[in-house]
């Protein structure tokens, strides 16, 4: 018998389900490294050019997972993943198989559609894709992964295809979708607070040109100080380093005035200073800002 | 008669108002260059250190003023400016010198008081500080400044005192402060995106440490974004690069059902997929996110 990194070194034949941005990308990657790869997508008509490099369209996705003892699903969420693979037929020819679903969603739809995998016979990981699909088969893509482990390292040869760092973060099968939720939470409240920022900036008269050397200095900042908070919120002593939370209010009501005085809807920042009200309500006035992350986390 | 390069290569004396923090750095470096310093703070008591390494304790803000030509005021915000120095003796004081005030707020508040200032015959600039307390009279500060160019030039060596870079954005007053309010709406934002993404971590069993190097693996994309949108931004071609508004609301909700499972108030995110939201109901759901900017700034 072979152990589970020989079984690794061949690179099995591969199905891929969804051919949007990210499952194209997928895809190209597995045809790029002579994988034999089927593909199927709910409207048809986007695998041309993949057939052309030499991809399997499946006329149906029973036939599609059927094809390959490993899927890769990467559709808009669970709900696309569900109406996919639930049906009987697919559920079927999927029993003795593995999927790993790279869709994005709650830790807790993965783990609900762990527990129907399971109630299947289909062998489950969970998985999430860190980077935008011009990342895929470069070193710059980075991949999560969660559920069983020997089956995680079983597929691993096959996930390396798709290039860039696979990181295995446990067996609890949501904790890949728990990771991407919180890592895109931070992305697209940045990002809803950078063009905000570009709003109030064009009120201001001032360009996004003009803006990104000093924007990408705030950027610059944000490393160091995810590395010092680290330690704080673990151990929950939030020290001030000379900017209380007090002083965050201040600036947060600055960008708040600014932007209504132009008619620029604040909500975002009125729900941050909200957040920072709160905990100083609550008696952390002097603390630093990450205090934050713990009185939100209160819940009695 | 002198030019203003000649007049400012002599280190003048200075007079620091506000012994915050940040008032305290400004003044160390000041000390630090050998330069004469004068100090006031509304509530006494916080100048011993200062004094002991040789700065001069003003009684009252109108002796502190005439102590030099050059006045660097550093206070919560411009209420508290207004209430040290629009006192009758103060402004009298301050006839014909100048007052380069540091203090951040919005650029309305900066304009009103150069409107003051000229009334009053004080020579006015406006300024902020964009880097933490520890960086002053090092070369990680940053310093923006705008207002009476000729003015700015005659004071640039003082200023260069306290280290960093120093970037003279207009004469326009209000400048500067615009600068600040908007880099302070991206770091605030995201730091609240940050702090809500860790109280979710929390709850789903993950540390702070442990989400550490994912959480400056997303900050080290924002730069490279910050580039790209630029552009799109100044010139109103918002281009999806296969990430579509449509992608960027179905990952907020995923965080907004996440977090509120837990009992963890959502508020930053439900309000910028509201923004998001609104951007697809003008018809914009193909384009990519930074049209959000674009949306948001249109006020009919
Ligand atoms: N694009 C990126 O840069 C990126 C980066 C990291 C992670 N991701 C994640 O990757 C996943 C896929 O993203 P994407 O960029 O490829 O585009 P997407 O718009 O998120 O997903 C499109 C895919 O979902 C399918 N789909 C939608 N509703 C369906 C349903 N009810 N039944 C069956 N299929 C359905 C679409 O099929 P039709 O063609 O039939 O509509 C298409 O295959 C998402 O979870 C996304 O968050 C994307
Ligand atoms: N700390 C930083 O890292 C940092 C970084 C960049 C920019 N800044 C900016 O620098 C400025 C000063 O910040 P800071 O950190 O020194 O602390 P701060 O808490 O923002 O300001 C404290 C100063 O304001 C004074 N003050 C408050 N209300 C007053 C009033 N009504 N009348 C007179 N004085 C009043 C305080 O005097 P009392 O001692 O009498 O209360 C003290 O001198 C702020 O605008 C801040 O945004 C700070």
């Amino acid at each position: 018998m072979s152990t589970p990194s020989e079984q690794s070194a061949v690179t099995p034949t591969v199905t891929v389900i969804g051919l949007g941005p990210m499952g194209r990308s997928l895809a190209g990657a597995f045809l790029d490294a002579g994988v034999r790869t089927t593909v199927w997508n709910r409207t048809p008509g986007k695998d041309g050019d993949l057939v052309e490099r030499g991809a399997i369209a499946a006329a149906s996705p029973e036939k599609a997972v059927a094809a390959s003892p490993l899927t890769v699903v990467c559709l808009v969420n669970y709900d696309a993943s569900d109406a996919v693979l639930r049906r009987d037929a697919v559920a079927a020819a999927l029993k003795g198989r593995t999927v790993v679903n790279l869709t994005a969603d709650t830790p807790e739809r993965a783990r609900d559609t762990a527990e129907w995998a399971s109630g299947h016979g289909v062998r489950y990981l969970d998985g999430a894709i860190m980077t935008p699909t011009t990342t895929i088969g470069t070193p710059e893509a980075v991949f999560i992964h969660s559920g069983p482990e020997a089956l995680y390292r079983e597929h691993r040869a096959a996930l390396d295809v798709l290039g860039g760092t696979h990181t295995f973060l446990g067996e609890e099968i949501g904790r890949a979708a728990a990771y991407d939720v919180v890592l895109l939470d931070i992305f697209w409240t940045s990002m809803a607070g950078y063009a905000h920022a570009l709003a109030v900036a064009r009120a201001e008269g001032i360009t996004a040109r003009e803006l990104a050397p000093f924007a990408r200095g705030i950027g610059s900042i944000l490393p160091a100080i995810i590395e010092q908070t680290a330690e704080e919120v673990d151990t929950g002593a939030f020290t001030e380093q000379g900017n209380p939370i007090t002083s965050a209010v201040s600036s947060m009501t600055h960008v708040v005035h600014t932007s209504e005085a132009h008619g620029i809807d604040a909500g975002v920042m009125r729900a941050a200073e909200g957040m920072a009200r709160r905990a100083i309500g609550l008696g952390h006035g002097a603390d630093g800002f990450m205090r934050v992350a713990e009185t939100l986390g209160r819940t009695a």
